[in-house]
């Protein structure tokens, strides 16, 4: 199946974190590109990447950078499919400068900007296919579903946290 | 036309700012409804709210709110569509706050969060409209026009700082 | 015993925090419950853990949760009893997240919160009880007892870092 | 009748944000004393105040102050009555600095902290009256109205946002 | 005379802070042009701009922006000259995101980053400047005398305030 | 010799950092007493403390704590004496809370403040003894070759940092 | 009288806070003299002032600057003189770069920080003579009388804020 | 080859982080100078470091420093050779402290500021490097050539990358 959905990062050390969107899109059955492309050590290729996305097929894009993290800002610039951002954690400031670089975009480029890090890059993910699923009612079933699993496992260990703490 | 896209705030002080989302998707030509939903003094209504959008043939919904901002997370927690937040800055804390409780969120509900204020509002409308977009081709070309437009805004003041600064 | 306070957490991963609490109120011979309830992953199951709240026999609620902290401030919505607040600091951003969510509620809907992290569930069983005292003489007395032997405490250590730094 | 409620503040700079709690408290027809007493220039009075509120009667204690916001604290280690914090933002660091001189108590030293600034003072008042209503059904009633109103307002205000954007 | 320095800034709405960055200039008789150019509104602009800078006879840009600000960065990786970044506060968050948005660039790829505001546009000037000076020892005489000139009216300054307080 | 510095830390938590100063006083062979002395838990030890300094011959007290840490506050209140405060980076906010809450006094009660940790501790008791010598010939000596001592260390490390990276 | 308190600042725009300090020295007839000194634009004359601080009979030196405050940090670098440092808040940033930069020294070179802004100025005086009067009672007397009148400003206005609010 | 860029450092500390821009200045084979110089403990040392570079043969200095990091603006008081400052993250406060008191100097004397840590090094020792191109055509083909080696390296981990999520 061509992909819908394209994974950007910054830099091969995101991975670890970015990794997570790939893992959560497979188990939704998402077809999804990944690819390495900086916004400051190869513009041209994170522009084209962006340009052409579209062309290519995909839906929406989720980029993962750190720092002074643009890279979901550059690919918004070139794009109107939709940029989801997720500031990772990699500089000594917590990731305060990645949600900040990435979240705070001018009026006229939005990025939507999901938490720093491992949750966040899940959240891509997911949010991916919610967007996917405003056309695919399938898709919509499957989210619901996962939704319902949430609830369940909560159910699970309200369960175990509970018979620990009896008396 | 039916509403698509639904606009809810947590308290009517939003207004100036959530205005602002409302006047950008007229200005796409997008219906939409709007609404005062507190996730704190309404929760049943806002609840309900976020629990019937789906079946109400609403395709996201742009959630505004400030301080402890909580509706953008309890409107995601109940429904699949897409939940764009806007971190509202009305807090002694210039908005510090509603931007970390509404990006912050756990793994397994996403929040896609615009940025503080008013251009966050305009970029919620935006965002919106890219993710209909991803299957509605009349509107993608429609934002692409948006695009050039503000690509065009820049060449004219561009041209109006020359003069200005020229010797 | 019927429980008087109830517990609760978004995450079996906030147990290690949360359980302080709950150690806590053991010591203080306080009857509770203590339960896993996500704001956001299972949000009609911590809505109506507080709505029913008061009719169980809880005299208050304390509620923990990392990031986008909105138990608390969601439990808050639905019920009049007293709610403590405990910010959990799981996210990379060290607490500032789940403070700033827990703490800054709009005007109408309190959350009485502790500080980040151990100390604060610490707190938040010896403030439970402090609003229990309020009506309760004897665990009144056993408050005041606490006091005393924190200040107690303090005294062997003084001994004790004279001893070391003495000439 | 006797105050069950004592508030107090550390400036009579302080007095625009917390006489917010004091209106408050009036609304709910709880009878309070209010008082200005600096934990740092005027100690003796604060420790005493503190140290003689629970024989004067006293259920609970609202403690306003800014900057390195300590009265709250120190309250705290001199009564086991709940005490409530309230970080005014009266200095440039715009609130963070009272917000965390309150709400990062060691543990063993509760103190139940709310919100900056006035929305803070309101909902002080607003727990103080959820903490007495504990032990006191008509009270907790009044509380569930006021909630009940809470969400009344947002129904009006809601009527009006529809209004205005209606086409 | 052509430019060697070039003034970019992300929106009009900069021109008041930027435009002293001109001022300075203009005092050092540095030749400059001064342009508006978005990395997100215009990015194919700006990447051009960038590109070329060097062909066209500039030494170093000066790129201000607001928000998440990466108008210096995007710049910074088209060219090999030197990029100078001025962080301006024109959202709610005061500066803290431009600043970090600026400053935070990945190993590569630097922008030297001024203060946020007016007088990080000044500085931006002088450092421009201090490049030029390292091979036109006329312009480094100039500085040295403008260096001079700061002692100098910090001299007059320190008689008007020891006039103003003298008993 | 009577102690002329007192040391007091609000936890023996406290004690791997605030010996630091311990350590250096006694390097500049000045008398010192030192305590734990919690301005929360033994409130009334805190303030007798403070309260006796100053008969006790104390010419300055150091205060070190962690948290919203008021420990220097309260002693400050109660004693003309010079009060130095360490900020303990012991809780997840890395010391933003106790720096904040040592330093930011409100007028009329000062509190002259050190860096977070170690290096603060150390400076603590540097301060200590330059209030020491403002009225001790000797110990202004002592306290000139200690600064002469530092700038010589720099000058060996200057020495081994240019071998180590000679080509 | 020579004076031995010497005020310093960086720019005659900190003198409406720096004056605050002035006044309180004045309050105190402790003779003093003030001066503008920057460590940017006038090193050596900061310098200078600094290293001949102690032999023209200053016995501390008070430092007020604002953004990358380094004044008191230059001067404490050049003297063993206690420094006093006083953030100024002139910048975006509101201080908090002022503070950071004053009283995050390195260990052996200690600035006894304020808080920011007037409150800090009026304490750096109040600072700078309970380090004068640990060798001259007859100061420290009266500034036991000063701290008395601190405590009976609180009655004062204790009474009339018990009044405003009687029923 | 004589040296034309200086490296100082405030502590030996920092030499696992500045010694990143040393490894990068050798990279390009731009002849430097590396020293220790701290702007509190060594200020004369500093200082006379800063006012005889040019006659040196400097062309521009690279200053690292942790804390409240003066040393890069110490340095530019004293010359007019640009200065690149890298902020070191030594404190507990993660780097925040260092950055600000790095960045936010006064107009007149500009630092141009770098990332916090290691990715700051190394891209001071790039910025020094554009610096020196601007007169120095052959350097700037080899940043040229290292611009380009950036984008390479990206390509080859984009291989990787995508051949580790191929399915």
């Amino acid at each position: 199946m061509e992909p819908v959905v394209g994974i950007i990062m910054g830099s091969d050390s995101d991975l670890n974190i970015m990794g997570e969107a790939a893992k959560q899109l497979k188990a939704f059955d998402i077809p999804f590109e990944i690819d390495i492309c900086s916004a400051h050590r190869s513009p041209a290729r994170a522009s084209e990447y962006a340009r052409t996305a579209a062309q290519r097929g995909l839906k929406c894009i989720i980029a993962g950078a750190g720092g002074a993290a643009h890279l979901a800002g550059v690919t918004a610039a070139e794009t109107v499919l939709p940029v989801i951002g997720v500031p990772v954690d990699s500089s000594p400031l917590s990731g305060f400068d990645s949600l900040l670089a990435t979240v705070q975009m001018p009026g006229g480029v939005p990025v939507g900007t999901m938490g720093v890090g491992k949750s966040g890059a899940v959240n891509a993910a997911i949010f991916a296919a919610q967007i996917l699923a405003t056309s695919d009612a399938a898709l919509a079933d499957r989210l619901a579903g996962y939704k319902r699993s949430l609830a369940d496992k909560i159910r699970t260990k309200s369960a175990h946290v509970k018979a620990t703490f009896s008396v």
